[in-house]
């Protein structure tokens, strides 16, 4: 099976093609969705618009609207989009709104894929097992996207990716040129992840906002076995992400 | 100073910037033109359509008429786009109509940059030292320009690209998130460019038309100490590329 790294302009084509569809968007909304779900959250419903999230919450009052932008809580919100906010005490039993810059706009971008699953560092080896099973039962490929890339390019999730192609092609999957640099990469990275990450844009801005330690938490690998799922449903646009059996 | 590293959707960006822009496409286009220059070619002419090449050959019949398509030489065209082919002999005292599948559209995608460099492997090192030289003297920040992004990602245009902002930045560059992560790249690969590259489709796809050694040629570092520079001109709509003081 192949594995490919999207950009924008080949996002159209994993999902024409049938792939797997990877969504990776670790500073931070990929990090949240994982740690809401993990905490027990029943779903995270992703929202392109402020008007929209605002909207849905008025229809569902009993749903947690969350979310950014510029990194910030927008006026009304009930909670931001830093991961650490999504405590088990606040999220358990209960849905989320969620509307960010970046990632659940590539959500709603790939929602009319086959399959859909929510990476980050947190949750990586979780979502590449299902993804080597899946890719495998569908005779698909397996195609990353990085969020960040949507308006430009992201370092940590093009790191993010590099980790995930590379634990896909020791697996026996061949990586198309985007990925296979993306692992160069993240290999070279590996020994100080968060250092790297932190000299990239995104890690800055967030410092500069005061949440550094929210790249601190998601600059971790491995430590929740969640698999956050896209489902579609016929009351939200973009689907559902909800917790699937890993 | 700034580096960063342009996909097709920033390009314009780094041209409305001002940037020093740096166009790179190892395999063959760069390659191609730093050999020819080198070899005493007067200038390489870039256009996009094949249709254009012929008009510019039949009011400028003492040019050579030079290009691929799918890697090969169209019919009439008397070279290819095998640096290998533009020896002394052939390119000395010499206009070269060049037109590439992927090289010479970037050329002409930024055209109306300030000051266009051309990068390969080939002649890196003269490149970086003209860009730190000229972008400081014009106080601009210095785009490179992956040639392969336009129609997709390639591997070896990340690579060397990954080379020169490595020395832009040892240099006091600033990278973006894209240069940071190609550095990245590159310091992972440099042990064995070679066998990296040809992991790529771009040098896969060139051994199976026979032309392997092109991939060997072009992937030497600094062998030559030539600058081909972008100069605009009145009689060719993308301007003409010629050998600077480097």
């Amino acid at each position: 099976m192949a594995v490919r790294l999207a950009s924008q302009w080949e996002l159209k084509e994993g999902v024409e093609r049938g792939d797997v569809a990877v969504v990776i968007d670790v500073l931070r909304c990929s990090s949240t969705i994982a740690t809401a779900l993990h905490n027990g959250a029943l779903g995270v419903i992703p929202v392109k618009t402020l008007a929209e999230a605002r909207a849905l919450h008025r229809k569902n009052p009993n749903f947690i609207l969350a979310g950014e932008r510029g990194g910030v809580k927008p006026e009304g919100f009930q909670l931001g989009n830093s991961p650490r906010e999504f405590t088990r005490d606040v999220v358990e039993g209960r849905y989320i709104i969620l509307t960010t810059t970046d990632g659940t706009r590539t959500l709603a971008g790939v929602s009319g894929a086959r399959l859909v699953f929510v990476a980050s560092f947190l949750n990586a080896e979780t979502v590449v097992e299902a993804s080597l099973r899946e890719a495998g039962r569908l005779k698909a490929g397996i195609t990353l996207v990085a969020a960040g890339r949507m308006r430009g390019f992201s370092l940590e999730d093009h790191l993010c990716a590099g980790l995930l192609a590379s634990r896909l092609v020791e697996a026996g999957a061949k990586p198309d040129d985007a990925a296979y640099a993306a692992i160069l990469a993240y290999k070279q990275a590996e020994k100080d992840l968060l250092g790297h990450v932190r000299r990239g844009a995104h890690a800055r801005g967030l410092e500069s906002l005061g949440l550094g330690e929210d790249v601190d938490y998601c600059i971790r690998v491995d430590v929740m076995a969640v698999l956050p799922v896209l489902e579609k449903s016929v009351d939200f646009p973009y689907g559902v992400v909800k917790p699937a059996k890993a």
